[in-house]
């Protein structure tokens, strides 16, 4: 059997090999949102490069490691915009980021915020993670269609632009385009370079076309229209795909599906839909659980203790189904008396969009029930839950590693990396109980414990089996959920598309 | 041209025809949640019969004009459980029902209470409707389970008893089961009849599968596998039926889904999956609409007044997208000034489920909205919303017959008949502004202005292109709509049904 390294190098390898058959001699050129580096001005007039964080940065961080990238990202801030005409700046920034180029797409200040604060993040993202009370919002009024039209599309034409200045001198030069922020980028593009090599990735849910009916046609049109505009879009699991092709059924006349193939043909180009399930850096993610400070905080989590511990690790927000998880460990107190005192619930939760007014009220909810729990099972001595409020990658981890149950029951998830990295660093056996409804089920479906997440007795019920489940059984599933998070890494979600990208640029 | 009473003349003979293939000399057997006769047991002790009323118990009502009907319905109150053991009172009872012989399912209240207020009404109705704000609703909790199990299971378990008492001696009875209520009764009359004839119509929405997902696998699965003892499950529009299919797809792992076909092949089994769209009595509307009461009412509404009239007709209920309708009409009145004062909105509002608190919540807010527009834009003399809020049918089609324009914007509606009254009953020509996501929008789509239920920008744009529009292409539309809603009325509905059933049957 070879080694993790010989495994891990050959995996390099191709993912090199893919990346040039696509490229020759050319940059990669990605886009995103956020960028691998930030820009602080300060209060003295200077401008500070400050390295991004975050899942897809460091994901595609990597690429740079094997193939030269240009990355193009939105200037956020006042900083990024006084960089994005500042060459010297820029390249002095990229310099920590091997084979990195950075650029930046640059619209005024009304015009991102609109993009950013009224489109993307509280319409697109709560709209795809179905997390409306539809009889209510969203209200679609002059605001929405003015931040549409005035705000998203011209960043998504801004994108364009930067992009093809990158590209200046190449007739089939080879793009991928990310996320949520972007569904219109790829069209500008083809306008300028119809030979364009262009892929589109999109890392949260793909909701079904009955949520698209519900907005203005403008908008999703827009957005299945500009998608098509790309040779491959990409989703992560194959539901999402799915769900994609059914809606540009719906919504582009002119356009044909075919189901078997995967692909819609319009206007005599072809696009192909396809799913490529994201996941972690597998050495990095262990590089941070062996880490001393990680290490030290799981011996301190665990303590002299001879508590079960049941652990959760979540951004604060209502797609992350928080509130129902309490409440279905409030049902497994109540029915298992044996259980107080035996066993703790270390919830690490990460503060998000805390500005958003639905994301304070479902913290508060959270606290409330959180509040409940204790006070009625609490006793000196033991508090049934703890919560962890803070960014704390390394501790996050930590918990993990000590947990004897992992719950991720999210209502709905594009993937859930969390249920990666528990698998990775898990050094008691945990058994996971996850969602059906986390992109990450498909890949995970043989190794977990299956829960729908409105089910809060069916969580109690996963977690009292995950509980009594004995130490073969866990060890054998761990196993089997961790080659194939070894095997399906970061590197062989990128390798794919780059692969697929190589065979239709031909 | 035949004239409409030769029209209704034959296809009379065509419902009776197919009803006489199915049946030979068998009583056709329905059953429904609430029956064309409910019991009322007064104090001394007497139990009076009093006539059902809504579009079902219309519908249906039809079928024993053709055909000898045994009809099974729930005994919801105490009147009914007591009449249900007294042959005599149910004979007299039925006495008004041509051809109608009258039946009860009967369970303790304590058991029916469950199924109808803990399972069908707060749970199937408002997941089927996506009435739910996710990230809290529903919760399954134990009380919910309860109420499944010892709930809705037995009543449909005694429904199924019922109905196998009324087809004694028969070893292939033909049985019609209805709606959201009895989803489970077909498994145990298939298990005592195996070779029955059996189909199920849902008469409201079928969500997509990533709703189902959310919730308990004992209750999908228990609902889609109950649903597939029946030969023909029908739906309201192909969507639905397509959703149904990927829902056992999704959850009935030994089910073999033919979408070509529209077939599910389980256990040397098939069911055939189809769409039936549902619709009005078109005589019986407008023998209404043509009373003396409706054409005084309309006379009175219309008054002296030169004020162009905007109507909508619903129950006062979420999925009925009340607010957005008038957040639609308050964009009007700002956008284009010269409406002030020559426009009128008469909302006909009907009471619905008071008692629930999402209902109560909802109303207080549709009251704050118009209060809100009236305050805004009235003056002396011209109010720009009315609200009649009541149950009075035959002033609801007396709006609906002197309006310039139809607002019909439901979040989501199974059929939505309101649409097709306003098209029957109109008589100014009226424009019919209706969303993509009502059912009745797949047969309308060519007579009327569609929105999409969140936009309310668009939908308030569609409302000025109604105001506007010629009336020549009113006409026009309004002749298209009336062509169609005269041919495909309830008759054809029925029709359709007892024709696919019959060639099963063989």
């Amino acid at each position: 059997m070879a080694s993790p390294d010989d495994a891990r190098a050959r995996s390099d390898a191709d993912l090199g090999a893919a990346a040039s058959a696509l490229l020759g001699d050319r940059r990669l050129i990605i886009a995103t949102n956020r960028g691998p580096v930030t820009f602080v001005a300060g209060a003295d007039g200077s401008v500070r490069p400050r390295r991004g964080s975050g899942g897809l940065v460091t994901a595609l961080g990597q690429v740079g490691h094997h193939v030269p990238v240009t990355w193009v990202a939105a200037a956020m801030s006042e900083g990024d915009r006084r960089a994005a005409a500042d060459p010297k700046l820029l390249r002095a920034a990229a310099g920590g980021e091997r084979g990195v180029q950075l650029r930046f797409a640059s619209v005024e200040r009304a015009v991102y915020e609109a993009a950013y604060n009224v489109i993307a993040n509280p319409f697109l993202w709560f709209l795809q993670h179905q997390m409306w009370n539809l009889p209510e919002r969203p209200v679609i009024d002059a605001g929405v269609m003015r931040a549409w039209e005035r705000g998203y599309v011209p960043l998504n034409e801004a994108f364009a632009r930067a992009i093809l200045a990158q590209a200046r001198g190449d007739r089939t030069p080879r793009i991928m385009l990310h996320d949520y922020h972007l569904y219109c980028a790829a069209e500008p593009i083809r306008r300028a370079r119809p030979k364009a090599v262009i892929s589109h990735f999109t890392h949260i849910p793909w909701p079904p076309s009955s949520i698209w009916q519900t907005i203005a046609p403008a908008i999703r049109e827009g957005i299945a229209m500009g998608l098509l505009a790309n040779d491959v879009v990409g989703f992560q699991t194959e539901r999402y795909a799915h769900n994609f092709l059914r809606m540009v059924e719906s919504f582009v006349p002119d356009a044909k599906v075919d189901y078997d193939a995967w692909t819609v043909r319009r206007r005599r180009r072809t696009t192909h839909v396809r799913h490529y399930p994201i996941s972690i850096d597998v050495d990095a993610t262990r590089r941070v659980a062996d880490s001393p400070r990680s290490r030290r905080r799981a011996d301190q989590l665990l303590g002299g203790s001879r508590e079960r511990l049941l652990v959760r690790v979540d951004r604060l927000e209502p797609s992350k189904n928080i509130l129902r998880g309490f409440l279905a460990y409030e049902t497994l107190l109540q029915r298992q008396p044996r259980l107080r005192g035996r066993i703790s619930f270390l919830a690490f939760l990460v503060p998000s969009r805390t500005g958003l007014r639905e994301y304070g009220d479902y913290g508060r909810k959270v606290q409330d029930v959180v509040d409940g729990i204790n006070a009625r099972f609490g006793r000196s001595g033991w508090r049934p839950v703890q919560i962890f409020y803070e960014n704390d990658y390394a501790q996050a981890l930590a918990g993990l590693s000590v947990a004897d149950v992992v719950l991720i029951n999210p209502l709905v998830d594009g993937m859930n990396l969390v249920a990666k990295e528990a698998v990775l660093v898990s050094r008691r056996d945990a058994a996971l109980v996850l969602s059906e409804t986390a992109g990450a089920f498909d890949q995970m479906a043989d190794g977990v414990l299956p829960v729908a997440p409105a089910d809060v007795v069916g969580t109690a019920d996963a977690l009292a089996v995950a509980l009594a489940m004995p130490v073969d059984e866990r060890r054998r599933r761990l196993a089997l959920l961790r080659r194939g998070v070894e095997r399906e890494d970061i590197t062989w979600w990128l390798r794919r598309q780059l692969e697929d990208l190589a065979e239709l640029a031909g």
